[in-house]
């Protein structure tokens, strides 16, 4: 099943537009994981039975699991096959890779066959043949940063006459013959969200940046429009109560669909 | 001892400008190796006995690591440890990451804390807050990719009435408050090389794209400077004799510095 079918389905199926980022930091785990065989896997089992009915995917950020060296690593696969086997919802692991093409075929390997995500996070500075690779895999869904979240987005992104994430923006629909192709736009952005939006079509866009990074959630919804993953991650993981936290995320979100 | 001592070191050391790349690929291997109980940690550690005394840098890329999961990743980090054990020779992890600030951090862990790197490459796209959790490792090198060698390196790096890649090479020229930056800049891109090369000032740059990419070598190392990197992948450690083929290519560098 092509990725996008997967986000329409748990889209539906959730009533939920809603993406729960699993960023794992040990220092804030609370001490009954710590104390076990396995916290990594265990937190994230926990969190994904407690939010399953309320998300439209889940969103694994790599450089998390990474910094635990192997052990996150065997962390991040196994939450992945226990997200496939337990749920519907669809995986973007979110790794912004990029790279010269032979490179980046081994990215792409990684990615959806090493670690078996349904859709991934890719960087566009190297180009075409960067992206390329991720593209071959027609099934499954690549989001391509266009204008981020953060403060530094600015110092190139937004730059140009015609700015960068606006060249970005139209060349992903130039590359989109699958139909595999995302946009990451941060919901600090909501005016260039809606410009980003009437070029994007019908191409999923992944808006993180609400919750901890302060974004504005109703213009995030409004114009990202029917296939817009609103991601939060820590203020819903770290929350005394995730499954209620994700729910009444959610029921906000609706209420500006 | 500062990332740049490292490498000054090991230039003179070994009177070489010539970095090898670890791009493993068992597709590539001889059959010895793959019957082997721990083939990629095998083939490195003859690839580095061979050519020790020939480089400056060892390159892996983390993507040819990763796309062989669990096992991929153990074996980069032995060999990583295997080279700081045998060598003085510094490590650079090509790895291209950037995220938004506290993910970068992560990010930063990983490629310096876990995998023990000496220094990485990092994408410019997310700007300054996305690089600063690398740089703050003080005594560890920091790349940004600038103008990168494939073809897709145009449509956005060259794009702007002042092109992009000149931007990025002024930021990071103000980013360098420790004296940890480097830059990557493809040996395919001679002209544009010279003139980074003047903005860049005594900044390591490191340059891939001659061997297998069919960069100019002559151009690399007259425009690139004393601190130019040189990256030869495929074209030595696939070779019959990779460490014959390191001596030829050390030397054909130092007839044009």
């Amino acid at each position: 099943m092509k990725f996008v079918e997967q986000l329409d389905r748990a889209i539906t199926q959730n009533n939920s537009q809603l993406c729960v980022g699993l960023d794992v930091d040990l220092s804030r785990f609370p001490q009954k994981y710590l104390s076990s065989d396995d916290p990594i896997f265990n937190f994230n089992r926990e969190i994904i039975a407690a939010t399953k009915d309320q998300v439209c995917a889940y969103k694994p950020n790599s450089a998390f699991y990474e910094m635990y060296g192997v052990y996150g690593l065997s962390a991040l696969l196994k939450t992945i096959e226990f997200i496939h086997q337990e749920t519907k919802v669809p995986v973007i692991l979110d790794a912004k890779r990029g790279d010269v093409g032979h490179s980046s075929a081994a990215y792409a390997k990684s990615v959806f066959d090493a670690c078996k995500a349904d859709a991934t996070t890719v960087n566009p500075y190297m180009g075409h043949d960067s992206v390329q690779p991720f593209l071959d895999y027609q099934e499954k869904g690549v989001f391509i940063l266009c204008l981020t979240s953060n403060v530094g987005g600015k110092d190139f992104q937004a730059a140009g006459k015609e700015p960068l994430y606006i060249s970005v923006a139209k060349h992903v629909k130039e590359w989109n013959h699958y139909g595999n192709c995302g946009l990451v736009v941060g919901a600090t952005k909501p005016e260039e969200l809606k410009e980003i939006k009437a070029l994007a079509g019908e191409m999923p866009i992944l808006i993180p940046g609400v919750g901890a990074q302060g974004g504005d959630l109703k213009a995030a919804v409004k114009f990202g429009g029917q296939r817009a993953i609103i991601n939060a991650s820590r203020s819903i993981i770290y929350a005394a109560d995730p499954g209620a936290e994700a729910k009444k995320l959610r029921d906000e979100i609706n209420q500006w669909r």
